[in-house]
This record gives structure tokens, C-alpha cells and sequence, in this order.
């Protein structure tokens, strides 16, 4: 969704007041007209469509996202055949916090100067993470544009369509005291970040030993499907609401999923930080308060179930873990508090 | 679909070579694996995918697009409401083809600097279009990547979903000698050829008079939505099969709607070039040829109907003519031939 990225990233270039800014224009300008299958979206992760009908059971999914300036390491580093798979796994879990299961996905790569072999390992790796999702790659467009994009720069931006059926939409009304909440490893950034990262990390040691690889390819890290281990839990609990971890972190993306009056308590013991993400948020100096609003900490989704149902959850999935606790929030509280 | 830009555009830095090589290469590398429910696309404007199942009745029709250079024109007269509007309708016009109901759009916006009122602009041109069209904006993504994008410049894409009955589709196998084929008039260069435009109408002279406007103005025509002609048309009489005239203008987009063993064969006294699409084809010393597989030279869409039927379809909508027929074609003819 039109969302903007957050606090630490002022100083990286990018603008967050103006993000705010620009999303309450995007709400003024469009509030005269709404089709009237529009449903309302849960938490901005994906917009809903009621098909073929306003009351239709089945309902269409829609998300459109890019990979952000990860997309400046990958030109930097010439590695073309991972960004396409941030990109469809990035938006496969976008559309699943609505429970959808992806049908389709379309991508828009714009280059500068257009070379084949860079373009074709791009849509193979788009075509890679579609075939791993079980998603038809249903069109594409390549745009060569001089003037707009420096040569060797390009951009890579993709929509995704699902449905899900109207009743299997998770409910966050549901969501109460006492519920658990798990959380997925995650392997590094993401898509998210990375202005940040570059500045803290400049492109003269990309090519430095880290954590087993060099810096630049834990940068690369692809951004992991949550399609599998979500279905895994969803086959052995009750979901009553998950979050994909992007820009924001827990502390803005765990909000959209939760009703008034309570608030996720996790316990940053129960997971580990990939190192990566450890390194950009060290050399970054940021507080605790900012690691958790601008990375993803090491918690690539979410998900909350009932307490009893939670070991199963957990152990369903190699890596998961029940990571917090859904607690009673007074008026002022914060909706995310992490515990160290 | 992945295209590429054509001809005269090599010299205005668009590599045409390149783009076959790059779409040779997507379907070198996408052709392990295919959804079931993924459909031979009609011509390549847009991908069809069967909903929920592989033999459904309705099929999911997308398809996505930028709006190309044409940013920079914008980019350079801070004119930010019109690209939003040449973005939705293009989409819109892509799916028709497939004779498509038009659902929802999702638009990805990416500055390198964000100035709220300028993304405003444009999400607001997006929604106008959106509106227009009766089309749910169901998403969008507005990233801010400074280091990729200069100050002031920004890329536009985005991606549209409709639906079509099967039996609706289409079949370009009953065109057949004797048909003739409807023009619909437009009113620049929609959104094609602005490499080239820009190349040879430098920015120091897109504040000249030209045509009852400036030329910069003419240049930024908004790209009209065909969605209401060819309803017009559709009411009133058969159609065959239809072409957007795109990048590669009459001579590569209608051939993609034509079956073997014919060719189409325009009379361009039949209808009138815009001055602004003149303008470029004669400040770039264009052939004849080149001409017709660049820009639309003023037909922006058109529509192959039985030949008892073509008056008739023509009056349904003010502007439209009967621009040319449909001939048996010789092994080794070209596919269409445009009569001076």
C-alpha cells in the first residue's frame, strides 16, 4: 500500500513527514468515488475486491510493492538473479496476512540502458520465486528508458493478485488478552532498510568476509515466502491475525493487526538477530526504540493464535517460536512494547 | 507484456536488438513451469488466467504498464496530474483487446525526493482515471529511493486486472477478406515514442505555441481510455479482434491480432495525424515506414468488424472511420501495409 519508511531513515535520505504527508494527500484526493467492491483492507497489507459481486464469498487480493534501494546493492554487485525473488516472495507475504493464496503475479522491471542477460536473470528469478509459489507469472513489462535510469541502474516494481474466500479472513476483533504470538525467522533485511544499510555500510566493503559469505551477499539475503510455514500453522492452530514484518518493523506493522484496547508484548530473548541485521543496527547507533521501528530485528511475520494452541503453532514450523503475548493496554500505551 | 521499443528509436538510445534479446531470454528461462490456470495470452496485450479453475467460465485478464518517458516531459513541467490518468487508461485500453471488464488497479510510484503535493498530483491523476473508468484503485506502493532516482525525477507503473467471460474473448481466427477495420482517432502520442519525441523537440522549446497550446502541453496529451468507444462499437456490431496501437504503432500491434494467410490493409487519407505526432515523424525525418511501426500516427486503437457491419460501427462513435480492410495475404507479404 502507499505506505513510507520511518524514523532512522531521515538522516539516509529518506523523508518520513513528507511519506506521512503524501498518504494523507492519497486519502483527501481519493475519497470522492470508491467502486463499490472495494472492501475494506485489514492493516494495508493488500487491498480487497469482491468478485464477481459486492457480495461475492470469494474475494480478490491485490498488492503492488517494489524491493526499495536493495536494488542499488544488487546493480552495484551485478547479482541480478535474487531481487526478483524479493520481490514476488515480498509481495506472496503481503497478500498473506489476509489468509489469500496467490494466483498471479505481473512485474514491471525499467532499466537505463537495457542489457539481456541482466534483464533475463531478473525475470528468471522472478519466473523462480512464481514457480516456488505455485504463482502464474501472467505478463510483465520491460521498459528501456534512457534519461530516467543512470546505466547499470534499474528498477524493479511487481503486483500480486490472490483470493481468499470472504469467511476465512482473519478476524483481528478476535484477538484478546492472553492470546500468544509467534513469530518466523527470518534470514536478514528483507527488502527493508536499506537506505539506512548503505549509508552504515558503504559499497567499499560489500566485498568483505561476514558472517560466512562478505557483507554484500548477506545483504542480498533473499527475502524468505512465509506461504508454507503459514500454511503449516495454519493446519495446526487457530490464526486470528499476522503481520509481515517491512519497513516500520514490529513496532508499526504489528498495530494494523491488533483491535483497540490491547497490545503485543515480546520477549527479545525467544529469537535471534541475523547478523546482518545486528551489524546495520550497531554501526547505525540506533536505540532500542529505532532498531525495532526500522528493521525487522530478525521477526519476518507474525502471527497470533490462542495460548493453548501456541507450542503446536510453534513447533510446526523449524525456527518458529512463541515470541510474545497479546496483553490489555490502558489508554496512552504503546501498541508494541519489546522487552530485552 | 515484456516489449520493447522499435526502429527509429535506436538513435534516440533505445535498443531495439536488446529488447528481442531480453524477450527471447524470458522465455528461455520461464518455460520449466506454467501454471495451470495460465491461458495462451491474445496478441500479448495482457495474460488471461482462469478463475477459480482452469476451466472456469470467467477468466482473470492483467496486465501491467509504465507510461514511459513521457515521465521526463512531466518530470520537467512540474505538470504531475496527467500521467497518472495516461497510466490507467493505457492499462485499460491493453486488457479491451480481450474485450475485458476492467476491476481494479494498483499503481507503484517511486521519486527519488518526495514532495507530497507531487505524489498527490499524481495518485490523484491515477484515481481520476481510476474513477472514470469505474475501476477500484485497490493499492499502490510510493517509494522513496534517493541514489536511484535524481531529484525532481520519478517512474509511474502500474498494473490492472479485469475479467471476461470466455466466450467473449475474442477469436482472431474468424478474421477473415473482406472485414474491415474501424480506427479509433486519438489525440498525440498516448504513450509511446518519447524518446524519440524528446530527442528531436528539445526541452528549451516545450514552452513554444504549437497547435492552440505549447508543444510540451501537445507532447503530454493525455493517452485517451478506449473502455467507452468500443462499448459503443460493441453494442452496434461483431467484433473480430482488436489491437491498442502501442510502441511499434499500426505495423507490430495489429499483426498480433491478425490470424495466418491475411493482412490488413490501411488507407491512411481515411483518417487525420494530430499535429503534435506530425511534428515528431517530420522533425525526425521519418520513412514512411518507419512512421507507421513508431507512433500510432493518430489511430489509437482498432477494431476488425464483418464488412455489412462497419458503417454501422463506425457512427457509434464520433471520430471513428472505416480506416482499412482486410485482404488475403501472400506467403512473404507483409502483414499490414499502410496506402499513403
Amino acid at each position: 500500500m502507499h505506505g513510507n519508511q520511518r524514523d532512522a531513515y531521515a538522516e539516509a535520505g529518506v523523508d518520513i513527514a513528507a511519506g506521512n504527508a503524501a498518504v494523507a494527500l492519497y486519502r483527501a484526493k481519493t475519497a470522492g468515488w470508491r467502486h463499490p467492491n472495494q472492501l475494506d483492507a485489514l492493516g494495508g497489507f493488500a487491498g480487497l475486491f469482491a468478485y464477481p459481486t459486492p457480495d461475492a464469498e470469494n474475494v480478490l487480493v491485490g498488492s503492488a510493492d517494489g524491493v526499495g534501494t536493495k536494488i542499488l546493492v544488487a546493480a552495484a554487485l551485478r547479482r541480478y538473479d535474487t531481487v526478483g525473488q524479493d520481490l514476488v516472495n515480498h509481495c506472496v507475504n503481503d497478500i498473506l496476512v489476509t489468509n489469500a493464496t496467490p494466483l498471479f503475479f505481473l512485474d514491471y522491471l525499467a532499466v537505463g540502458v537495457l542489457d539481456p542477460e541482466m534483464a533475463g536473470a531478473v525475470v528468471a528469478g522472478v519466473h523462480e520465486a512464481c514457480r516456488r509459489n505455485e504463482v502464474a507469472l501472467l505478463g510483465g513489462e520491460t521498459a528501456e528508458m534512457p534519461g530516467l535510469y543512470a546505466p547499470g541502474h534499474f528498477d524493479l516494481a511487481g503486483t500480486i493478485v490472490g483470493t481468499v474466500r470472504r469467511s476465512d479472513l482473519p478476524r483481528k476483533e478476535s484477538v484478546e488478552p492472553g492470546d500468544a504470538v509467534i513469530g518466523l525467522p527470518t534470514n536478514g533485511l528483507q527488502t527493508n532498510g536499506f537506505s539506512l544499510a548503505r549509508k552504515v555500510i558503504p559499497e567499499s566493503e560489500w566485498g568483505a568476509p561476514f558472517d560466512g559469505a562478505t557483507l554484500g551477499e548477506r545483504l542480498l539475503a533473499i527475502h524468505p515466502s512465509f506461504l508454507e510455514p503459514v500454511r503449516a500453522i495454519r493446519r495446526a492452530a487457530r490464526i486470528k491475525a499476522m503481520a509481515h514484518i517491512t519497513g516500520g518493523g514490529l513496532l508499526e506493522n504489528v498495530p494494523r493487526t491488533l483491535p483497540d484496547g490491547v497490545k503485543a508484548v515480546f520477549d527479545a530473548r525467544t529469537w535471534s538477530v541475523p547478523a546482518i541485521v545486528g551489524e546495520v543496527a550497531a554501526r547505525a547507533g540506533l536505540s532500542h526504540e529505532e532498531r525495532y521501528r526500522t528493521l525487522n530485528m530478525g521477526v519476518g511475520y507474525t502471527l497470533i493464535v490462542p495460548a493453548e494452541e501456541a507450542q503446536t503453532a510453534a513447533l510446526a514450523v523449524p525456527g518458529a517460536a512463541v515470541v510474545g503475548r497479546i496483553e490489555a493496554r490502558s489508554a496512552g500505551e504503546a501498541a508494541v512494547v519489546v522487552e530485552a
